[in-house]
């Protein structure tokens, strides 16, 4: 028996490997792209969203009549076993490919249609009874099975990105409790400013973070629009009237996900304005989250000679010169990923507006784009939550000495002697080194009594109560 | 009669012009910051969000009882005063400063009190009787009244640019319908597709916009979350409890605009997160506008060298050297635009990564950047519509003349004579310059009566009526 | 007399201002260009480098016989009032405008017509005399006059940055030097690290800076290989053999810089190579005087609650609402500018993507997009200097604490007791709160001389002078 | 015999796998970043310069007496072995790390000291014969040698890539050389403009490209100032004096590259400037590529509805829906990796703005994203030459027959006739659809005999060779 098969295509005969259920377009589609080195194997995801899309085309098809129930039933017992997890080496195409996803479309369909034929009694490449265009691609193109193939890969991906940032949120919160009865300095501008708990400060990245879900949600959901039924250019041309409406609900009932059919098919396909702000909102979070990992670093730094108000976990010698060296490692590979999550938001953005036409060719980096996005990270998440985040301890009397040497505690009298009064105040203390109490005292501005009250640390962390008596 | 007062400051004396509204704190801000050139006079919404937020403020301060009635009146009438548009030239600091604001905020301050001065029948700078600090910026601190300001300025700013965008819409749309019978030659991947309409094309230029609206909108709605009452970083010191509340009640009172205060102000504080998807969702904008401008100028490329699909209309002698050539100048200037926008939405980015800790001092960039934005996107829809769109004709010939020479319409061939059958026919088509309608007939294929049928391009650009009846 | 004169073009009559020097197409481009405020007029070296360009091809085309010399006397006479400052209000076109530059080339064409046709005693209009077209713009087109006039701007606006660079340098220079005895440790990932001299940071920020002087100017010269003689496309139609090479002599010689002809005028023309490289230089100094700013803002963080290791000049007060406060703003001012400039470098990169064939028309923005950085980036290096660098003081008491407190300084006893033990020290050290000094003296690890020696911090901050002598 | 060995470092003890060459450090890395999936084993250049540079350091050692002749043959002998391609398998780290490449550093010392132990006669982990910190790493730290590492990477895959880019360079010329007498219209704006040959278009090209060479190489031998001697923070504590001087000309002689010693440590140390400018390099590069690309697309567009001035090979069908379809996915292949190469430079920014006082810790992702942005350029290069232009084709007639139908070679007139009425011409040209020369006579202009040598294509291609004679 031959190692090889022969198909052919426009281009003419080839020979594939004859254990492949890939056929010859995907081998020519191997044989033009060795760019990136990350193949379609490696995203799983991906590889279910395109089969269940050929599902629930399938399953259109032979319900509006145009696909035989025998057919019908091959092809639907081979999505099933892609999205079963089966046969996933059978996709070994580089993710950045030209065509705009002809190849991996047609990766899809090969492969469906071999594992078909062989459900039905027949050997692979046998096309004359299950066609990868004719039968698995029947009213399809690849101008609409392919991007609603991502959009469903994305929308599961979502999913799975935001249960990782509501465990950020829990953590954070976590050490927003536990920390409620530190108090410490605030500051502006990197300038002392005025008293605050460290458990506000963490319950803030937990609030901060916490936004980013309805963020990601409310953009993942406009991938719910989709454009089967388009085909080439959005005309529908070669699709039966209603196809799209039945392809987009049968979608639905298969992903339990409420997909809908684009309103205007033509505006649609070119489209990828729905990838922009879904990276946009990526890209939200990893600003949001970088500035949260400078802050833990900034918080972290001394042991001696930096802020030093809370420890983070030591994970590994800080340096392969200073002994005893403990570095933030772990918000500092968060960082790096935010910075890779940006960069791709770049490419992303270039590569939408490079759409002409009736079509933007560039989609497949921009789905690989945002998949690398989303799975670092979650990568990346994860390691902050569990390496780092959980661990952290405060150093309560570091954070409390500084509030008590502060002059910016001045601020509450404000409400009692005046901004020029505490202005003064202020001015001189930073100038002698002495403290605000006893300046205050010493000008006799305000009585012992009261300026206890005020200064209270625990007085100045919430809106002022004191005044509500007055 | 002197033409300086004196006022001080915790740095020591300065002289203010004497006809100056501004104090010594604007008069520090006009030395230090010597940028961009770009004033705070320059944009007159940001003015009168500063003076509504701080009329929402004092008008809390009265209500809570701690701003005498006199002083309120005084302060209100001068809020009003800039609200209708007066005293917009003392606002004379450079757009991007150091300070997260202050400087704006002391110079909205310092005006009013001394417009209230003068209305109480003070003189200027006699700060005992209404002061920026103790009177105008009450229970306020620049980092809460200055971002909210920011932000009721980008909601009124957005609901502008949407009015834009729903004429573009409109344009669009009107070609639309004037070009709904002609047909053409759809392309993907700049190659002969199948054939559509121009129609369909202009109105998926329209349907691409109108989802902006819904964008923009849905963004700037973030802005409606205000941290009124955070004072300094958020706990609230020195302002009343349920001065936050009521505060964001007046506002929005004032406004129309349904103001909440947001859950968590020590969050919210520092927070930019709103920017960044909002300035998104302007590059989002930037970047399928851009888009859709190359693709006007690919259309009317030509006159005998190009798609010459359309005729954008000639608003200037396209060359200084080439007599008769007319370019596509106005598409051109809309591109540039984008990029410009999309650059700002980089320098976004790095702004709102740059926070720290309680505060992102990165906010007036962040302002100026996104109001940049926002009015060379305005002047270039404008421009766009007035200039360019509306005197958009076709040129139905060559549009017609396409389809007819094209292979790309053997697609439609597809359901009748199945992908293999068809590619032959395309390759032949090709290799021997003949028509794909001459060479079914050669090979026997149909008759000639559903060739007809299948072959109109009317039944080309819509789902396949034809199958139905099968 | 009538306030109009009427001018004609391509596409018919329109009124021109009777006084203005300008002529039809500039009024188109008035018309067409509402878009950013920005005008040619505030560009005087944009004006000036036209002047020059114009200037050497006048003298190019009278030299090789195709200008007559009184033509050609008046036109020249018309550059030199241009260089020489005069009629720069008469450019009042949008700096972004459609038609790759075409509106500024006739603009400038036009006003030089008219200067010419007045001195040579004609009326404003009367073009048979000295015509925009075929006399001021003979044998070149706006595709090279353009483009090579932008080029001689960016040459002078570097060589005006680049002052301003080494004045920067001189500035950290000095204060390296005063600083040079002020002991401080040196903090890696924001912990700890080793001693160094206060000096040694300024002083590496001043080389930090140098390096830029160096990269500014060995990409600024890229710009010296102009396209002169290319005319529409590169192809040179319409100029003389020679013309290229003699114009870039002349060039050279009016304005001293060695200008040479590009050795493909095909390829030049399009090209916007040396605009990407340049505006990178830019964004390379902005992302090191952004860090530089970061570092100086964080050296100055406190007084109490940070680490307050030198004082920044106070330049005015730092808030609206805590007294005393006293920010770093102008830093702060300068980061903000360097986000503006790497803003300004991605329009950049997008402008020059968008080339397509024999010419990128997307340069107006270009043009703008980089001068507005050189200027940003001048007026930021000004502010810092002079309103904060030069005003610099050092905490020597609170440096020098924060090396005596340290671990970190257990690493220069690496070379003598091993990085396993001196490990130990540092991690009995952290949990002791014992200093490393006590704590290899317990441990008998080296003799108090030795360690005297060793951890004198003045012998901390070069290589190993001690063990040479091993 | 176990299958594991133990090893401790500062934070406590751990298993290591007997068989490995890595120690402790690299362990704990392993569990700590799991973050790209990309792993230092995939970067086989990047490890040989890793040896390198620590064999130059040895050695170095061994000559300043600090290091025993019997330990730094082991080194050297541990060195020699990875250079020559052995144990990449340990090295199995991600990419992206925290701690500035220490895990980077301590995996490559901790697999030679294993190696140079065995080779002593030792077994694994006997470190007192020769320790990962003590003898590898001596006077070393992370923060010399590891971006001293990541330079010489650069400087050994910038020659490569420079090999890839001068293939290109042939390719467009031969092209170039094929095409020479194949004359067709030159479009700016996308409008019609003057002729010029298909193979000036293309020799356009390859000089466009090879630009890149100088600037690449240019950009990289920045790479050759090195920080060796710098230890922690580039005071050079714990190297001995001269040190720095001996490893730069040790690494030289033993790369061939002419490495010197960074003029100021302190300020080479944290400086990431090299890695800015040279990113923006591949950049440019990607810039102006994917232009070329835009190119070839456009002018391949068609075959019927388009330009269609060449042929792309065909490489694949192009359409799953539309048979016959052949796309342009090579070049669109490559615009892709262009937008990555502009994302990654994004990503470099970020990170090296990031940089902060003493250290810049974002080195990993400054290096992956610039490596990964090499490697893809390359493949799409590589795949550009063999895929696509070698294979590209001239459609002749179609190029000719554009030019004969233009109205643009009435430019070829001005000379003649003046600007304004071949304005006349054009205008007319372009309503009555009659050509160019017939009108001409039509008005009497010029006589036959003129007109037709001037609108000779040949002649309108270069500079104007007939006025000469004039």
């Amino acid at each position: 028996m031959s190692n090889y098969r022969k198909e052919s295509d426009l281009l003419g005969e080839l020979q594939i490997p004859a254990a492949a259920y890939y056929g010859v377009q995907t081998q020519r589609a191997i044989d033009n792209f060795k760019i990136s080195g990350a193949r379609l194997s490696g995203y799983p995801v991906f590889i279910n969203s395109l089969a269940m899309v050929k599902l629930a085309a399938a399953k259109t098809n032979f319900e509006l009549g145009v696909l035989e129930e025998k057919i019908y039933n091959a092809i639907a017992f081979a999505c099933k076993e892609l999205i079963a997890g089966k046969y996933h080496d059978q996709f070994p195409i580089d993710m950045i490919q030209g065509g705009a996803g002809t190849s991996v479309n047609m990766n899809v369909n090969e492969v469906i249609a071999n594992i078909a034929l062989e459900h039905m009694g027949y050997e692979k490449g046998e096309y004359q009874y299950c066609s990868p265009n004719d039968h698995v691609n029947l009213s399809q193109s690849t101008n609409d099975a392919y991007p609603t193939s991502i959009r469903l890969a994305f929308i599961n991906m979502n999913a799975e990105l935001v249960k990782y940032v509501k465990r950020l949120v829990e953590a954070f919160r976590a050490k927003g409790k536990e920390f409620a009865d530190v108090l410490k300095m605030g500051r502006t501008q990197l300038q002392d400013a005025v008293p605050m708990s460290l458990g506000q400060e963490f319950e803030a990245f937990a609030a901060n973070m916490e936004e980013e879900v309805a963020r990601l949600n409310s953009n993942a959901r406009l991938f719910l629009e989709i454009n089967m039924g388009a085909t080439a250019i959005g005309t529908g041309l070669n699709a039966l009237p209603g196809y799209a409406r039945l392809c987009a609900e049968n979608l639905a009932a298969l992903t339990q996900q409420p997909f809908i059919s684009a309103p205007n098919l033509v505006e649609a396909t070119p489209d990828t304005g729905a990838y922009v702000i879904y990276s946009s909102s990526l890209k939200r979070m990893a600003v949001k989250l970088s500035k949260i990992c400078n802050d833990l670093r900034l918080l972290s730094s001394g042991p001696r000679a930096g802020l030093n108000e809370i420890n983070l976990p030591a994970m590994q010698p800080g340096s392969s010169i200073m002994p005893g060296k403990v570095n933030p490692v772990i918000p500092e590979v968060v960082n790096q990923v935010c910075f890779k999550v940006i960069g791709n938001d770049l490419t992303v953005t270039f590569a939408a507006e490079a759409g002409q036409l009736q079509l933007n060719v560039m989609e497949p980096v921009l789905g690989l784009s945002i998949m690398e996005s989303i799975i670092l990270m979650q990568n990346a998440i994860d390691t902050l939550i569990e390496k780092c985040i959980n661990g952290i301890t405060a150093n309560r009397e570091v954070c409390r000495s500084m509030i008590m040497n502060s002059i910016g505690i001045v601020t509450a009298l404000n409400p009692y002697i005046g901004y020029k009064n505490s202005t003064k105040i202020a001015k001189e203390a930073l100038a002698t080194g002495k403290g605000v109490y006893q300046l205050v005292l010493e000008h006799n501005l305000l009585s012992q009594e009261k300026l206890d009250e005020i200064l209270d640390p625990q007085n100045m962390i919430g809106p002022s109560k004191l005044r509500t008596g007055q």
